[in-house]
């Protein structure tokens, strides 16, 4: 029972196991010979695993959720009691799979095995469960999905019959939960990739390795130069590295133990055993290693849009979220100990000002996350040196809380070379994954004698902060598609406006009018189908392009263009969507979208 | 005597074989007994080995040179005989290295030797050489270094000490030749790399892997944006692909078994089998293939700023020219037969548009090379087709002869899918280099099915055009570097002003200064050390920085900065170079900079 959000103790858990045996009791009473395999709660309700014999399609779900109705109707307690194996054995002598899990439990040194009764039925089951179908809304679940599972999840044993329920405290809660997992569905970045021909993966070419198209690749430059002139800005250096080195180059810094399942196989080539990167500190420590440093040029902050190749297994791999070759907005600030403070502070400004105009909002999209080092932890990952590891916990807590940020902490979250500051991004159904990090590395500087001459002529101890100012690019992408169901904010769309004549006779304007956007640099395509103007409105709404140009007679001769937003619009746009905005002079078009261009607007 | 640029009938070639039995003569004198190691006349000169009986040093050259004078004033006849075999080893009895040459060419059939007689020195030599010393012109010579050389080659024989010497017909030849190569060397780009701080190379990193500074990755990505920005208003679509791919990708286009030996080993990841990306070419044709294409829909231009992988042996590695991993301004157009006449001189165009916007003339700094197919090859490297190969030809010349491109043809020089255009480029000695091509191809198509709907319902085979607008980065930068010996033109220079304080009184201007540039996109820095503003003078013409800034007490007083620009000036800047342009408000400095970075002035 990993998988449960919930713990045992509460409510909610109590209400999904006890569902669970309920839909038993129905599937009984249809099937009285029924094998019983395991049934938990999970994380949005619960399933039970039956050995039926016939297979069942999905119109038995609502007969079963009317039988489980009218079951918690009984008002039917649940009471443990405790049986002997012998007893418990007798009882499940028609069932393996109970029968199974009754000797297993014994092997494990169990004095008896518990049982739950509710009615006429009698579970094997360590519980806990509500105390009477009461506490249960009975309009608060519902039965979802039939599937096949094995018998203990090994393809060698008999196939099950596996039956989902989704199930809450409430029914407004389950009909908000149905509702964000559409919304989830519609906005899920892999079928919008698809509809909207951002990328495509093909069979030839690889597992986990996207390639994206004429549009997804705008998305992607325009990320790109964005992150890198914002950079800029704050002082970075960008530079760029190769994407692969020597062994001996991770060897040194110490990811080759820690990382080697997930780095891609050694190459030999001549003389030299090289290996695709999975990191790109060490490249940059080559650089800052390539003369002498004072402490006047320090802090040095080396970035780069930097290829990784991780050896990712192929069950794993998850549209663009998680592949085997990525890009990351990479950065590693070289610094004396005294500028540390400044830097982290620098680097999460950084973060806070790119989320912001990507539309990502501190505290709803994202909080922050401390991970500390598990000092106890047994197979030394940690670089041992516990006051180093107070300082820098201690110093990355510091500025979480002079700068009122929300962050939690996480215990063993640590890199093994420091601590660090997770960013946890959410994803549309609330779900938090790290989307990158601010490390702390007291590790890598002995490791690679990252130094520099003090003031008093000295040679000091640099440290290094790692840090990414938007994480993968692919990853950043996939949250935007799914946070914008497509309709991309204007400047982060593949095509910004869409010109669409009404007749045949306007075509040669409707170019006209595209040409004079795009020397303007606004991307503008022209649908000069010979296609209604109503079909052509409903497929660039489809396309979510966020301004459509109707041009007919009245267009033409006033050197006009009639302006319909989108449906679903950016939201400071100078629109409020899915309306026509009427006829307007192409040049003030060309101000509008301009103007929303160049300052982002969302 | 592979290497020599002049044919064995040319004059300068019997001027410098010649030279090279004179400068025997003179050593012979010396060392009675010397052993005669190969002589040949080469690219810009001649050498000869010899087995001495002492190490010599460089101080014997001017020796040998004035005795080689001596001999030429004599007027010494050459004049060939034949040797039975006999007699010739008899003569060279002491000489076991004319010996082995003489029982080589018995071996090969011959059936005698061919001496040349000059004065007292007999030598075994197949000529051809002048009839007489007079015609060598004393003061068009000059031995230039000795080194070390295995007999054969072959380093399990004995090292034989080799001289060398440059010879032309005149002594203004000489002079000019020593002229470019000091030059030459000044600009090479390994060197200018370091002293300008553009790249390094790291031996944990390895060979041919270079690692882009700050400064260096500024050019590079004014040139990416550059290369992007110009394509995609060419109606190119950008697009990203994977560096790397299944081997299955390489073998379907027939690039495995034609590049296998310069590609990177196969990594086992899973259950799948990958390699490093040779070429780009498969990678879009699977962009092409992931949905049907129509007519209406060709040409599709797949551009990208390619990785691309080779397994180049470490002795041909050469700093930015020859690396192990390099990035393509790559592109495939695949287009109906009926459209390659157009995007062949579309593609020439971009060629030629980037190329002047580079400072690189046509007909003068590159020409264009027709490579054609050897249909006898009998390795079968070619396609057989001969009537497509045919085809493709023509079209390749007619578009080349239509345009009055400066061509030349070159028979055997294609690549195994068809015929191209290759860009000669010239380096800083005129040597020329093939930079990139245009390539026609009509085997891809077949290869990978490459088929396009027509007007009449019908799918026909496309064709592909493959191109690089600048060819790679790496090696487009290097030529840059020595094109311009470091002095780049403004809007590619790292550094394009820098703010000089002639006291600490002026450093907070100076910093005003460079904050207001740096806000309207001027890449400025401001040398605040305690030092002559002479020294940081000096110090930024060797940086090649454009514009020197200079501050005092009356710059601060009216608002103004006193422009120095640098000794070697871009071609059309603004100043005539190495000279003070006197004091300018600085807006008016930021007006003129920014007009010469919009504009990309040389």
């Amino acid at each position: 029972m990993k998988n449960e959000s919930e713990k045992p103790q509460d409510q909610l858990f109590k209400i999904r196991h006890s569902l669970s045996h309920l839909m038993s009791m129905a599937v009984s009473e249809l099937y009285p010979q029924v094998g019983l395999g395991v049934g938990p709660a999970i994380d949005d309700g619960f399933y039970q695993d039956y050995d039926l014999p016939e297979s069942i399609s999905p119109e038995i779900l609502p007969k079963l959720e009317k039988r489980m109705r009218e079951l918690i109707k009984e008002d039917i307690k649940f009471e443990q009691h405790q049986m002997s194996f012998e007893e418990a054995l007798k009882l499940y002598k028609q069932d393996p799979y109970k029968s199974e899990m009754i000797k297993d439990l014994k092997t494990a040194g169990e004095k008896n095995v518990s049982f739950y009764k509710s009615g006429f039925f009698d579970n094997l089951c360590a519980g806990p469960h509500v105390k009477s179908t009461k506490e249960i809304d009975p309009k608060a679940f519902k039965l979802t999905r039939i599937a096949g599972a094995y018998w203990r999840g090994d393809e060698k044993n008999k196939m099950l019959t596996r039956i989902y329920g989704i199930a809450f405290a409430s029914r407004s809660d389950l009909e908000e939960y149905i509702r964000l997992q559409e919304e989830a569905e519609k906005r899920d970045h892999r079928i919008l990739g698809q509809k909207l021909d951002l990328f495509v993966f093909s069979d030839l070419v690889g597992k986990g390795l996207p390639l994206f198209t004429e549009k997804g690749a705008t998305i992607r430059r325009e990320l790109e130069r964005y992150i890198v002139d914002e950079e800029l800005k704050r002082g970075y250096k960008h530079v760029y590295t190769p994407d692969l080195a020597k062994t001996d180059l991770y060897k040194k810094s110490g990811h080759y133990p820690y990382y080697k399942d997930t780095m891609y196989p050694v190459m030999k080539v001549d003389e030299e055993e090289l290996i695709l990167r999975p990191m790109t500190c060490p490249h940059h420590f080559q650089l800052y290693l390539s003369r002498p440093r004072s402490y006047k040029e320090l802090p040095i902050r080396f970035a780069e849009l930097a290829k990784q190749f991780r050896y990712e297994k192929s069950g794993e791999l998850t549209g663009l979220f998680r592949v085997r070759l990525f890009c990351l907005a990479d950065a590693h600030i070289i610094c004396r100990p005294d500028q540390a403070n400044d830097e982290i502070n620098g680097a999460l400004d950084l973060i806070e000002d790119v989320a912001m105009t990507l539309g990502l909002k501190k505290g709803v999209d994202f909080r922050y996350r401390l991970s500390l080092g598990d000092r106890s932890d047994k197979n030394s990952k940690y670089y041992k040196d516990d006051k180093a590891w107070d300082y820098a916990e201690n110093e990355l807590r510091k500025v979480l809380i002079s700068r009122k940020a929300p962050f939690f902490e996480g215990q063993g979250e640590a890199a093994f070379y420091g601590p660090k500051i997770d960013i946890q991004m959410k994803d549309i159904l609330g779900k938090e994954n790290t989307a990158f990090t601010v490390q702390y590395d007291f590790v890598m500087p002995k490791r690679f004698d990252l130094k520099y001459i003090d003031k008093d002529g000295k040679e000091k101890e640099a440290i290094v902060i790692h840090r990414s100012s938007v994480g993968a690019l692919e990853r950043v992408m996939a949250f935007m598609i799914e946070k914008y169901a497509g309709a991309f904010p204007v400047w982060l769309s593949p095509v910004q406006a869409i010109v669409l004549p009404i007749s045949e006779k306007q075509n040669k304007y409707a170019k006209e009018v595209a040409e004079a956007l795009k020397k303007q640099n606004v991307r503008v395509e022209v649908d000069d189908r010979n296609e209604s103007v109503g079909k052509k409105i409903r497929e660039a709404e489809m396309q979510k392009t966020p301004y459509m140009l109707v041009v007919g007679e009245k267009e033409v001769k006033d050197g006009t263009v009639a302006v319909r937003a989108r449906n679903q619009p950016a939201r400071r746009s100078f629109s409020e969507g899915g309306k026509d905005l009427g006829a307007m002079k192409l040049e003030k078009f060309a101000e509008k979208i301009q103007e929303e261009i160049k300052t982002k607007s969302l």
